[in-house]
């Protein structure tokens, strides 16, 4: 499986304990035991979620210290923006196409009340 | 597995099909048949990705049309947005921490001339 980074990123994100480990580390650099203690959670546990998050270049672990402080590296995240950011008037705009359905949905009754030709909703009861 | 909305969308996100597919129909919707033309794929593989999509709230599949077209849905991703924005500082800070870097050790290097006890990097070689 030679999966492209942004599939890795995504793969990376779809879990709540992954995401809750890069929330920690957005608030600093921190250990794997560290890491570990929110969670209900063996070191073993932790450290393959940190692999996940290690391969698709979302943290670093320190080599050259004992205690290897794990680093959130954002990078990736950036790329996850850009992409979601393409559809950003897709949401932004569901609001507005609402509106102009219901403005259009307004505009064929006014017009069938004038000149309708197959149209029998305007049948008085 | 009764998994997280957020953690659907970004296992939904993480194949390129998936992501071509909704990339086609942010152009605007589309028949089964129409999505899986640009593809080299059958189509029940093709099928089987709209599922995942449709599973994470990501594409709506007409009911009542008998050509089912397949339409968009954007709100999963406004969430993805919403929660990658979060990190946003962090990658747009590491020009400035990568700047604030260096300007230290251009710091520590100005005083070490000035009064340094402990440094050997300015005898002369």
């Amino acid at each position: 499986m030679d999966a492209d980074p942004l599939s890795v990123t995504f793969a990376a994100l779809s879990d709540p304990t992954r995401r809750a480990i890069l929330a920690r580390l957005a608030l600093g650099e921190a250990t794997v035991t560290e890491l570990a203690a929110p969670f209900d959670m063996s070191l073993p546990g932790i450290s393959k979620h940190l692999k996940v998050l290690q391969r698709a270049g979302l943290i670093e672990q320190g080599r050259q210290a004992q205690w290897r402080p794990c680093r959130l590296q954002a990078a990736p995240l950036r790329n996850v923006a850009d992409w979601v950011g393409q559809y950003r008037r897709h949401w932004e705009q569901s609001f507005e196409r609402l509106d102009a359905y219901l403005r259009d949905l307004q505009d064929r009754q006014d017009q069938g009340k004038g000149h309708d030709d197959d149209s029998d909703t305007n049948r008085p009861g």
